[in-house]
């Protein structure tokens, strides 16, 4: 433990990057429940998953037991590119907020992608490129995960084919030109590259596509193409192996300076970033070495854990993939526009549902105009524009602050931003111009979503 | 001297971070050429220089003697939430040049201005506090000077009024929504606010603007505002001396490890950035204690130092700034459509001026596709989407580590990565559908600029 004080930014030096990623599940006594084949609702075996993902990812995926997975050395070389990334101490925002409470967070943002999804996108890219495949296909809403895949494979030699919602193609060119710059090929979806893509624009001449169709997309280009592999960008078991980075590099962190979080804190979409932050930590709560509050905060427009239900589910709303056992809204509900496209996810990780409904984790959700209320203070007072999707976890962190200036406490909270704002200025402005507004669904929209879950026994 | 293996990025603690600026201008035997009374042709004094600057900045202006400056506490402070910043070994550029050559890069874009030029910003604006002011005014064009103004004012709770020129303010929304979240006012320019602006908008009712006009509003609300005082984000001394703590980084971390730069590599519009890079490794070679090769690199759009002349002339195209002694196309010259925005700059700094005058230093001018193909490939290699300005010293960089290559030196080379180009994609699209134009002014075009120069004795 050092007794100096503690700087503004707890940065590791590159030799104490986690040299391995640490799997929740190995400590879970009760483990998530298995992914389901949706025609059988047998559980997915690997050889199924094989012909969609990438061999060493399905093994990551399946694997409940085994409690460390190296990282390999060409992957820690990319991380070395960005990582560690520094656990700020938020110094300046604890003295807007007049607390005594000691905040810290965990920065994802300092990379092109300008989020935490670069961690998982070079990982699955070099397990592709490990197997010999010559590309790989995703799909991209607003486009960070986009972004990032286009950067692993810009690194690694890799082919990248991107099917991005049409609206987004078209509406925010930007992210699109970072992908291009990338090299990789960005089609707008529905497509008439694929058969789904064609049946979807026979029928619907001028949509403007979904996440749902464009997933569909990628998949069918996967599957039917030789030597290509689908790739995911959140709510996976693998993906969250890969995030546990930034919980590792943020215990670390806290262990060299002898500080003990009292609270972790993260927005949660499909669950990857927060999954990733709180890894450590669970897994010590989870063999009772130590206990943390641990909060996922969603936005209100989109509530899977505080008003969803613990069911099984399609992963998609076309349907094709296989189903999960989580908290859902149901794969037909559609979230009202929200500026947080990282976070409008009907279900949540299958890990974090599970742990949620055991009672380790809390969660809350916040309307979008205290969010952006919280980001704009944030951005004021520490330098950084957060994304919005980050600034789910920055309000609730300011909340539990101004909690511990009218207690005394001395609370340590953590949180994770994960990323920077500056693809998401269209948001911005409507805040700034007073036309922001909330829309939380109502009790019989949830209702309807929820009668069209699966049944499975 | 470390004989550890160079990590990707070397960062320095908090601790290492510079207490003092450093003003090279003390180590010149001959000094840059004072600025002139655009009536009298008489050195400006420091009482006509504090109607528009405050008072501590014209000192640092005016002086050429002493040698370093002590960076206040709380600009060290603020300088802690993004600074020291990384000095990064470019291995996967080398490996990807296969290149004998050591490349190491200063890399100034992580924090939310995007640029270095937050160095400058926050020093302004604390003196400006201090001196009890309530505001201060700019002018900006793209948008990096005024959205890092705009940052170091919120922080410290003072008004920041600037004028973005119309064109950039319509077309180009997101940095100014950037200024706003960060409370500035912004308003597009020419404006009805000034009399300038409304002589401009009555002879010219169509017109968008230009950087020459918005400076001439910025002065005047300035000077005819109580409490108010204009501030500037490069071509002067100050900046440059406030710029100095990128270099004294950079020197730091080199000497860290004890390796000496054989080449330094910064792009050059007013001189802001390069003037600090180079600062301390300049001042070794005018007091002889060592020797570095120097360059400053520009757009073949606007060539300032390779095809300008060396004489006294008007900052702005308003022409109601000092005369400064500088490389100059005459502040009639209108550069091209230039991507590179912070390079578009009719004139130099007078201290670079100097030092290239007396032969200190070298300049190139490249065309922007080069600087583009350029831009992609580090991109791709090294991750950081790099900003088109920044592009131009890597262009160079990257051609001197070539030269290597085919010679077998192994030249350390550094060069200033001023920024990121999140907000410059609409020229990378135009550079990803091959649409992008080199524009080199004829000797005519130069002639005729040169010809409107002001005749000084």
């Amino acid at each position: 433990m050092s007794t100096e004080k503690i700087p503004y930014k707890i940065y590791l030096s590159e030799n104490e990057l986690p040299t391995a990623w640490y799997n929740m599940r190995a400590d879970m006594k009760k483990k998530p429940a298995p992914l389901l084949n949706p025609g059988t609702h047998q559980p997915m075996t690997a050889q199924e998953l094989g012909g969609v993902f990438c061999e060493e990812l399905v093994k990551q995926e399946l694997d409940n037991d085994t409690r460390f997975f190296e990282i390999p050395t060409e992957i820690r070389d990319f991380y070395k590119m960005y990582r560690p990334s520094p656990l700020v101490r938020a110094y300046c925002l604890e003295e807007k907020l007049k607390t005594p409470a000691k905040i810290y967070y965990k920065f994802e943002g300092n990379n092109t992608s300008g989020s935490h999804k670069l961690n998982s996108a070079i990982a699955q890219a070099y397990y592709a490129k490990k197997q010999g495949l010559k590309g790989v296909t995703t799909e991209t809403g607003a486009g960070q995960w986009g972004t990032a895949l286009s950067m692993a494979c810009a690194y690694l030699g890799l082919d990248c084919k991107v099917f991005m919602v049409k609206v987004s193609y078209e509406q925010k060119p930007f992210r699109r030109e970072v992908m291009r710059t990338y090299g990789a090929s960005v089609t707008p979806s529905p497509s008439t590259e694929t058969e789904v893509g064609r049946r979807i624009l026979a029928a619907h001449p001028g949509t403007t596509g979904s996440l749902g169709c464009a997933i569909s997309e990628a998949v069918e280009v996967a599957v039917s193409t030789e030597g290509y592999r689908y790739v995911l960008g959140s709510v996976l078991n693998q993906v969250l192996l890969h995030q546990s980075v930034i919980g590792l590099e943020t215990k670390a962190a806290l262990d060299k300076y002898g500080i003990k979080a009292d609270m972790i804190i993260g927005c949660a979409g499909g669950g990857s970033n927060l999954g990733g932050l709180i890894a450590p930590f669970m897994g010590e709560k989870l063999r009772g070495e130590a206990d943390y509050e641990m909060i996922a905060v969603e936005p209100a427009s989109c509530p899977s854990f505080t008003r969803g239900v613990y069911a099984y589910d399609f992963c998609d709303t076309g349907m094709v993939c296989p189903l999960a056992k989580m908290y859902t809204l149901g794969s037909d509900f559609i979230p009202a526009p929200n500026h947080a496209g990282g976070l409008r996810y009907h279900g949540m990780s299958s890990t974090l549902s599970e742990l949620y409904d055991q009672g380790l984790m809390t969660a809350r959700s916040v309307p979008q105009t205290d969010v952006f209320e919280a980001a704009e203070t944030f951005a004021r007072v520490e330098g950084i524009l957060p994304a919005p999707e980050s600034s789910h976890a920055i309000k609730v962190a300011m909340d539990e602050a101004i909690k511990c200036r009218e207690t005394g406490e001395e609370k340590t909270i953590v949180f994770g931003l994960t990323g920077t704002g500056y693809f998401d200025l269209v948001a911005y402005q409507k805040f700034n111009d007073g036309l922001m507004d909330d829309y939380i669904p109502t009790d019989e929209e949830l209702a309807a979503a929820r009668a069209k879950l699966p049944k499975v026994d």
